[in-house]
């Protein structure tokens, strides 16, 4: 019997997806990897049982398994490789919150923002804010380890997951953790999961931890004629407060949203800052004020604060649509490169001469308060020379930001994009301590592959 | 050349300790589990290569190594085994505070209230804070992810853990995570140190997060007639907000301490709360007058609240002193329950009713907000009936706790004590997946052998 008749017998009807053409959009996610493989199907999964019973299968037939969430991811993790089986989440989307113990128990496939107003129906709140939340899936977030804006204050997906389901690569389901706040009975494999881009298991429930309501934000907007003005602001914010967000937007980026939104930013600014405070009324005052007067010191241009939550959301917007704002600009390659806060300044810096080196426009938008950046790599496809060099400098980026002390992805992944750099950014030792664990939870090598381990450097683009 | 002299030749002069005398108080910690082995020798190392030499020379003759912090852990984690190795920590406690990163990075054996006290010197705060903060190590935390009264708003020791060193079974030292506060690069191999007990390596550095100092508490205790009263305020509570510390002690306790304080307890209620709020001021004046609200409609009989930080600590104490106070009515086994917060009614009713069935006293306090509970199981250990019937009520606690959907321990860690219930609790597959990853870092099982996993029922209490 072929693997194909194998999973329609084993399946529910309508679960297997094998024609070519509804086949086609399951090959990529956000990456758009030209080496993006054909699978043999795609299993629109119902239920933990059905992603037992194509995990039963491709463990028993040696074939590799993609999960899938909302196809929202920027590293590849979700590429489909030729002759597997894709696992999507899109049908389980289910979200239950209880109100009782603060948490909702949650489908993978359910998106981010489904979360967020499920917990607000409670008077509650799932802190975790991708810029992409309106369409990304929670699995997906679980599965990179996601963070977002308001990361800065209120950390990221792994500080709210507090227990979930997986398919092992045996096809076994096992419970890990569950409604307790506190629980240190056996290892941490509820953490381990996360973060594991599908190559450990497959993620079919997860419990969140959810918070009171956030307060509505104090909004202040800083202009910055240099950039180790606005870079200097961010270091000396941080050691003294936990502002709710801490954006960065460089000239480039500032350029690209305003010829969007023609909402009169300062296209003439070198760097721009948004910043909340969501403290309670007074403090939220005293704290925004702490910080203008930090800008300032740092040479500030102008400072705008506002309480009014609109208007500070129009703010929040202009961050928010960065990327397609440059994406207007070209073809992008989406960066995600960390330091420590006080290589902030050198990564911008170093990033805008590998612009000026390789001949490419590279905007900068960061989650500043956590030190993490998204360098915005603009290119013409149907340039073949500029895009080479594009890719150069996709590498150069990363390897910037290890020699910086930094890691070469924040929050979307390695997946298979970042691939090439891991092992240098790991090291030999720590490289093999991961592997050892891969190979312990999935001795045949079908969960995803390709993702996060091989060991290639094939594909790290060269000079010509 | 025995594995004493090789020992000796391998590290500094002074550091390895086997005078019979010397070595008895490295074989208990406070859980003083009356099998505690005698091992062959104590190194007090200095240096991750302290630590790696000792390693080696274990791993290439088979011999059990015991991680050794300060010696405060309550579930036998760093117990002795014959002929083993212990490696105590207690001279490497180097601390190192960032205020530019606002990070700490320091050496496992200093104590949590020395980190505390040298963020504090910075204006900065490490928040975890187990009772035993003033003698515990931050590697003995940062094994067993240690808790305390705070994490039911700022979370546990894993969420301050972004890197470490850690010594590997075969004598590697790896650098783990880093001064990066995101970084989804490789899998999460930190998080998965945190909580492992000293079972999967031997974690010599530490990189934790600080944050802004706090601000002075505003305290509520809140006293009640009926346990029910109190178990549901607790919940109600934890619907609508956050306290910064949320801590319930039960009629047992009450009494004993104030027995020892003499400071006017109201020996005659059923329960008592004692709560912070660390919001900013006028944000603190109303979230203590809505949780007094709260417990009024509960049914407390009496509500305190004080902005006072002085006589706010005093409640504090009260409640921090209640082990050493209910010790004062003879010997204890120490229990760390947790279930989901709308069970907790259920699980102290359900402890009294195990004590009255068992003829021994137990007192309850607990970390409320998180569902979180330290039964305290008083014995006379002359009394070898009653210390045999503790011993039961111990593992009925347990067992409790599972059938109401909580864990066996929340903050202490599986150690050697609760090793017996830990296959009850995860299940076999989830054992089976804990003793894969060991294997996988441990093919030898020499990295603290019999706590944590070794399968066994035979040294769980039976009736005679």
């Amino acid at each position: 019997m072929s693997l194909i008749t194998a999973l329609i017998e084993a399946l529910p009807a309508g679960t297997v997806v094998t024609d070519p053409d509804a086949l086609a959009p399951y090959r990529w996610d956000r990456a758009n990897d030209p080496d993006a493989g054909v699978p043999a199907a795609v299993v629109r999964a119902t239920s933990t049982e059905d992603v037992q019973a194509v995990v039963r299968l491709a463990a028993s037939t040696g074939t590799p398994v993609i999960p899938r969430g909302a196809g929202s991811g920027l590293s590849g993790g979700s590429t489909a490789v030729d002759g597997a089986i894709v696992i999507s989440m899109e049908r389980m989307r289910e979200i239950h919150v209880n109100p009782a113990t603060r948490m909702a128990t949650v489908q993978p496939g359910a998106f981010n923002a489904e979360v967020k107003a499920a917990a607000a129906a409670h008077g509650l709140w799932y802190p975790p804010d991708p810029s992409s939340f309106e369409f990304c899936s929670i699995g997906g977030n679980v599965a990179t380890n996601a963070g977002g804006l308001c990361c800065v204050k209120y950390g990221v997906t792994t500080d709210y997951v507090l227990g979930m389901t997986v398919v092992l690569a045996d096809g076994r389901a096992v419970r890990l953790g569950g409604e307790r706040i506190k629980d240190v009975a056996g290892l941490s494999l509820t953490k381990l999961f996360v973060g594991s881009e599908g190559a450990l298991g497959v993620i079919t429930e997860i419990v969140l931890r959810l918070v009171p309501a956030q307060r509505p934000p104090t909004t202040l907007v800083a202009i910055f004629p240099t950039l180790s003005g606005a870079t200097g602001a961010v270091q000396a914010i941080t050691r003294v407060t936990r502002p709710s967000m801490l954006e960065f937007m460089d000239r480039p980026t500032i350029a690209a949203v305003e010829a969007t939104t023609r909402m009169g930013l300062d296209v003439t600014a070198a760097a721009m800052l948004v910043i909340q405070s969501d403290e309670h009324a007074d403090a939220a005052a005293a704290e925004i004020s702490a910080i203008e007067a930090i800008c300032a010191e740092h040479g500030a241009s102008e400072c705008y604060a506002t309480n009014d939550p609109d208007e500070g959301e129009a703010f929040v917007h202009a961050r928010r649509i960065a990327i397609p704002a440059v994406e207007r600009t070209g073809a992008l390659l989406l960066e995600d490169v960390g330091v420590p806060i006080p290589r902030l300044g050198d990564l911008v810096l170093g990033i805008h001469a590998i612009s000026a080196s390789r001949d490419v426009p590279i905007a900068v938008i960061a989650h500043a308060g956590d030190g993490n950046t998204h360098p915005l790599i603009v290119h013409d496809p149907a340039d073949t020379a500029q895009t080479a060099r594009a890719h150069l400098a996709y590498g150069e980026v990363m390897d910037l930001a290890i020699s910086l002390g930094g890691t070469i992805t924040g929050e979307h992944g390695v997946g298979r994009l970042k691939r090439p750099w891991l092992a240098d950014y790991l090291g030999p030792d720590v490289l093999e301590l991961n592997e050892r664990i891969k190979r312990a939870l999935d001795p045949q090598g079908i969960l995803n592959p390709g993702a996060v381990f091989a060991r290639t450097d094939q594909d790290r683009p060269r000079e010509a």
